[in-house]
């Protein structure tokens, strides 16, 4: 990454991982010209959870608590002879990048602006096959919450359930913050569980994803609760399904992210329900659960192969409820049979 | 908090909720010579967990997706007369900072440093009154899970069923990630739940902790698994009981935070244990879990009457375990009666 008298110095904690296998709680990554150093503030404490370091990546502990690996790394990469050093702005504080100015007086500092988060859009199989189980561990946790009574539950305490269940088949934990919605909540986006239980007649909206090796998945899906699901109900699910179809059919490499978003977002819109849209009709995941690409209608890029992405439009309608429909697939060739749904469960109007 | 034509922007969440009485996602706190205003890059909504606004605070939402609340407050600042803004460097990103120079050329950016964390130090009884419920909770989900079988359960599923009893009990959810370790792994500071199951004869050291009304308090106990705790393992809890209960006793309006810390610290250094010791002993508490003032060997300052601390002393002995007591206390003067134990549940060597 770096070359002559330069160095980069990697503090995004995402970044960091990618690079080096791991990423301790506060290490930074030192990328120079011929070896990288992973800076930590404690000794490893060989938690899987925080990954190995690669073994080409050298590693140096702070001496004592309160330092600040990053000026660790600005005093390396001085004493190993770079003048220049990449730092992440768009992660550093103004306070650090302060502290390293002034410790590191021979030092200019530059910005490496996404260059690392642009590496990384991109997957390589092992990356594909960690997000491949990530997402049979949602599928699973899914699965057996279906099968259990659902009525005079909170929505707390389903989607505390759901997380027990992912650990239960493997994940490192919760992907995020798994979203339970119910009644007149379901269908939101990001809707935070409330103490609201499950009613028969309610749309059920649950989002939620395992992490496994670092790896993060979505899966959402929105079911009726009771026999027979009301006409609107059928009506808006046919709609929001009808536009996820879209928007999974236009993933292909080469496809630009406007034109996915555009996919989906066409079928709420022209429905009339074009006002109260997210900003977004699905995103790039990896080892975060929002990262790069964006699908959405300013968005600037097109896909390439083995690029993982989540498509999840939905509709929700103030008092009423909603429909939210979320997958992940990764982005493949026609040749090889088109985008790979990672997520399988059925998207089928399931009445519980 | 400002003057003649100075502004403040408040970014970091924590005190975006304190100053505002809310903290949705994003969102930044403009603080100016008349009103203050939350600026939000997407409507409120209406979610407690992120609080609810303060009825003196305006409240201005960006009109589309993707702006930066902290560049909209920026221009706010300057509309209405502010030729200074002061922002905390401490947390915003170099990249926001630049953009806030970029586009509000007429303002001097200035450092807040941790001003509104220093107002947040000392609490308000209403404040307290949060973190004597968050630790009532806490204490609660403690006090079921001790009732329940352990042996052959492994600390992830011992840690989530602690999160799943403490939004039981009316948390808003877990104050921090819930930390069970058993066997070789009790008494490791923040150790993360593994698979490794609880064993006749172990240390079981498990540390959790509420959030009610954005308020987080913390505690953590050790037992042991088994009939008869082993000769070492009483020894070795008496020490870190004697070394917990020197650091609560310590705290008192006006001790300086490195007597507290030492009180503690100096139990275990002449047992032979000061090597490996964690660097504070002890914390605030608040609307984060780990805020000023740190009990530290080089910690400078001093308690005041009303600050909530933590007093979590532990050994941890490789290979073997070990053991950790944790309590959240507020300081209180002598007429009071002295330190206020939020916290419980008995500090007695438990065998389960």
């Amino acid at each position: 990454m770096t070359g002559g008298s330069a160095a980069a110095l990697i503090s995004r904690p995402a970044n960091v991982r990618y690079l080096a296998g791991a990423a301790p709680r506060g290490a930074v990554l030192l990328l120079g010209r011929t070896t990288d150093v992973l800076v930590c503030g404690a000794p490893l404490s060989g938690d899987t959870a925080e990954g190995r370091p690669d073994e080409a990546v050298r590693i140096h502990v702070l001496p004592g608590p309160g330092g600040d690996p990053a000026v660790a790394a600005a005093d390396l990469a001085t004493a190993a002879g770079a003048d220049t050093l990449a730092v992440e702005e768009q992660h550093m504080t103004v306070a650090r990048h302060r502290a390293l100015r002034s410790v590191a007086r021979r030092l200019r500092l530059t910005d490496l602006g996404a260059a690392v988060e642009q590496l990384r859009v991109v997957k390589d199989e092992e990356e594909i096959s960690c997000l491949r189980i990530a997402a049979e561990i949602a599928d699973q946790a899914l699965a057996e919450l279906l099968e259990s009574i659902l009525v005079g539950r909170t929505e707390r305490h389903l989607a505390l359930e759901l997380e027990r269940r992912l650990v239960d088949h493997g994940a490192d934990g919760p992907a995020f913050a798994t979203s339970v919605a119910t009644g007149p909540n379901a269908g939101r986006r990001a809707h935070r569980p409330t103490d609201r239980r499950v009613e028969e007649g309610d749309f059920l909206s649950v989002c939620l994803g395992a992490a496994y090796r670092g790896y993060r998945c979505e899966i959402g899906r929105t079911f009726v609760i009771g026999t027979t699901p009301a006409d609107w109900q059928i009506e808006l699910y046919d709609l929001v399904f009808a536009a996820q179809r879209a928007g999974r059919e236009a993933l292909a490499p080469g496809a630009a992210y406007r034109d996915v978003d555009h996919a989906a977002r066409q079928v709420l819109d022209s429905a009339g329900h074009g006002e109260g849209l997210a900003p977004v009709t699905g995103h790039g995941v990896g080892l975060e659960i929002d990262e790069d690409p964006q699908l959405a209608p300013s968005s600037m890029g097109k896909l390439d192969a083995c690029v993982p992405v989540t498509v999840e439009p939905g509709v929700h309608l103030p008092g009423r409820g909603g429909v939210r429909i979320d997958d992940t697939l990764v982005v493949r060739p026609e040749a090889d049979g088109g985008p790979e749904l990672l997520t399988i469960t059925t998207k089928e109007l399931l009445a519980l």
